[in-house]
């Protein structure tokens, strides 16, 4: 940031922002189209809020952290603040559009919070989120299957095989646990947000919050924990259901039945195995109804460390193993907005995804028109720090390029060269309208070493090289870059003028197939590497 | 909106926004993804800056329109306001980053202006801007002409051959002119916003502006209309350079080599014929200091009709007419603030993209770090608003879908009917694996009439089918929706599930290719129509 002139303005953006820029926005773009592809696959329909709304709109949403919401000066008129999240605008615009009774919608969007931001960390003031929703009244559990399939096909397209794990677990189900443990209804919920702390604190820790803080009696804690310490699948499921105390509770019972349906459907759309039962998951956020989850991955637990970014391989294990012990920030721990969440609160620390079924949003704007609905909020900063970090680890230089360009078009020639600059123009022409991604320099007379510089700097994979007598002959030559010495193609081949576009269009065909090779056989390597997620 | 509970809040957007949601929502990101492949294409690189600025960044670069900027509240910290424009924000980027001495960037995002809503006009305080610039010390013209060369790419791409013409002019040239017509210099920019009138009033009313309200000698104003009213092509740039009092002028002379520069180059990119040189067009904002541009369209006057929608194509002639002769809000047209203008006041009356060179703007924010900039910005909003339009003229039903979903996945059955929602389900899985869009009834025992219903609804274009016995069989129906009584495959065909992605994929193909065949046979014909324009 200069500021070596005393005329200059404070050249920054505001705290808590940033410019996305060169190869972070094109990376940044390609992960938003690759969600958004999928959403589309399922019928997911885009909707677009403003981007600020009734301050009305937004109160008595988000309870305490209501104080982080940004205000608009009242400059006359209505009074607005901007969106906090994407979820009350699309419980709103649901309400206002009682003819809209099932919609499956996703929004790609920038959400702000007056927080205290920690850039390093990567909490944003200003930050995307990314949600798909299905709103109807449905058979149980077949929107919110669904929900989950989509969810493996985001992170299967992210090329993140192998790499995450799905944690789901039933409000009913854990209300019921609670209930059966013998837990005052008073202190349900504020004992369900000391058990959604495990995923950073040990079960001692925990205890002695429900204990000492909430006023637990420690036999009814010591119950519990027989309950949310555990994790696994159908089995766990069939173990609970054979557990007479449990079953004999009307809402652990509805939560099991909905499970058994929801592991079914998960079998039918064969990603069961994706799915782990982890009864531990409450989740923060108070209007969930039904079933919530949670999307774990190797490298999410950045918020743990100095950086969100895990810049190498083996500090993946070592914030796993962090997670796990709760040792980092114990001090603070009690504490749910504390240093080591996320940019974004509405994800538990370490993960990239979360949601579940909200059913009784919608009938606080509108009681007449309440509207069931279940959905997930994508973390995407997060998912581009780590993929950006996976791709720097994998040295795939050509997916950090700022730019898409192919082919950069160039001239030379001896003495008397007029640097054939509509010459260069017209081959420009040719490719563009042929849907071929071109630039050429925009001086007169270039140099040829600046023009391959340029090239080289943009990444740029093959060059059109047009030479005088060449051209009068109706030749240009491409060139393939950065070939090695003695390959055959190094100097380049001559090509006729007239089938340029053909032979352009087949060598960045096979050069993309080749990129796609290498890339399966890297990722076939690191699959096995980190199966251990 | 309804407001039949006392506890409901106020169930709306703020004033001067709204949502974007199907079918809307789906086009316009059409839109947005034609444009973008085209920056693209071009080398463009995408920049995102934060929605809110620091308010000294955006002060004194608005003149009088600084009034309708949205400021938000001094909640303690940085006082911050939304951003007005995207230019602003690429110029302080551009200071911010002095390291980067040449880029491409292209931005799509909202913009805010807290001016007088007229939303049936298309004007909000919420809207779109989509722009391109290149920012660089080149050679004369050759970016600007690139520049113009993605407007007809862009125009072309949207599928408006032959109904948009771009008019372009030379803010040196302009100077020129009024210089040798005898203007004082302290009153050229005034007497160049009366000319930059000349697109909504005719010559006599600018003439007064100029006589009367600016105190203009009335024969320099006559001198004047010799220049400004001319418009044409190359000729014209020959009958000026052979005009003696004008390359008598230095800053004219500068501006005609310029121009000629510049048709030399459309020449080479094979696009001169779709530029008319129009020595009228002087574009509002100050900061222009060279070329000038601004695109026009047979459908782009929707701002002097009653709605920003043109019903019906017999509007098109008619609107030409009163942009023609401005009989319309002749009383306001002294103000340039009148409701005549668009939602997007940088843009001229009944344009849909405008822009130029601008050379100065960004060392306003860094002396030492200035860089010269040639930009041009869509106006997304309007051009959805006339694309809609065409198609709603041209009954192009399918391209007025709200989603995108190709197959609806059902099951039928007699007596004993299950469901068979776990057979549906795995079909399901089968398409979207293969990146088909699917959807299938959330229902256990849906009713076959009702899931033929929600295809329908959908205007999804193929149905499968599946039933007990003939999946018993390996076998599903795969039945394209909407075929005629009488046609062989009215009833469906029935494929092996194992074959079941290739058929549906071939059929999608074809259906794709004659609705392809199918517009361009209309566009052919609408082409035919409008070649007037």
């Amino acid at each position: 940031m200069p500021k070596d002139n005393k005329n200059t303005f404070n050249l920054k953006t505001p705290k808590g922002t940033k410019d996305w820029s060169g190869s972070d926005a094109l990376l940044r773009d390609r992960i938003f189209n690759t969600i958004a592809d999928i959403f589309k696959r399922h019928g997911g329909t885009a909707l677009d809020t403003p981007v600020f709304e009734l301050r009305e709109i937004l109160a008595g949403k988000y309870g305490e952290d209501s104080k982080l919401i940004y205000d608009l000066q009242d400059q006359g008129g209505e009074i607005c603040s901007l969106r906090y999240d994407l979820t009350v605008p699309f419980a709103r615009w649901l309400a206002m559009n009682p003819d809209v009774r099932s919609i499956k919608r996703y929004h790609i969007a920038k959400v702000y919070r007056r927080d205290q931001p920690a850039v390093s960390k990567g909490r944003m003031r200003e930050f995307y989120q990314c949600d798909f929703d299905i709103a109807g009244s449905f058979d149980a559990m077949v929107p919110d299957a669904e929900v989950l399939k989509i969810v493996t096909e985001v992170f299967e397209g992210l090329g993140w095989q192998g790499r995450y794990s799905i944690k789901t677990n039933h409000r009913k189900i854990l209300d019921g646990v609670f209930e059966v443990c013998g837990v005052p209804s008073d202190k349900i919920r504020p004992i369900s947000s000391a058990v959604d702390k495990l995923d950073k604190m040990p079960w001692a820790d925990v205890r002695k919050e429900m204990v000492e803080e909430k006023g637990l009696d420690g036999a009814v804690a010591d119950k519990i924990e027989t309950y949310v310490v555990r994790r696994g699948g159908r089995e766990l499921l069939n173990d609970l259901l054979k557990d007479e105390a449990l079953t004999a509770n009307e809402s652990a019972k509805a939560g099991l039945e909905e499970m058994t349906n929801l592991m079914d459907y998960l079998e039918a759309f064969g990603v069961l195995d994706r799915i782990s039962f982890d009864m531990s998951l409450a989740r923060g956020l108070d209007y969930y109804t039904g079933v919530i989850y949670e999307v774990v991955t190797e490298g999410s637990a950045p918020a743990v460390q100095q950086s969100s970014l895990p810049t190498s391989s083996s500090e993946a294990p070592e914030a796993q193993k962090l997670q796990k012990s709760g040792k980092k920030d114990k001090s603070k721990s009690g504490n749910l907005e504390d240093d080591d969440r996320s940019n974004d609160p509405t994800l538990g620390v370490g993960s990239v995804a979360a949601g579940g079924r909200y059913d009784n949003l919608v009938g606080m704007f509108q009681p007449k028109a309440n509207i069931p609905c279940v959905g997930v909020s994508f973390g995407v900063d997060r998912i581009f720090s780590i993929t950006k970090a996976r791709i720097e680890r994998e040295q795939r230089a050509e997916a950090l390029r700022s730019s898409e360009v192919d082919v950069y078009v160039m001239a030379f020639g001896g003495k008397g060269f007029t640097g054939m600059l509509k010459e260069r123009m017209d081959v420009c022409k040719t490719l563009w309208n042929a849907d071929i991604k071109a630039e050429f320099s925009y001086k007169v007379k270039p140099k040829l070493p600046q023009q391959f510089k340029a090239a080289e700097q943009g990444g740029i994979p093959f060059a059109i090289i047009l030479g005088q007598d060449e051209l009068a002959n109706g030749k240009v030559r491409v060139k393939e870059m950065g070939l090695e010495e003695g390959h055959p193609e190094k100097e380049g081949v001559l090509v006729d003028l007239s089938s340029l576009v053909d032979e352009v269009k087949a060598r960045l065909a096979r050069k993309s197939q080749s990129n796609v090779d290498a890339l399966a056989q890297q990722l076939e390597g690191t699959k096995t590497e980190d199966a251990g997620v």
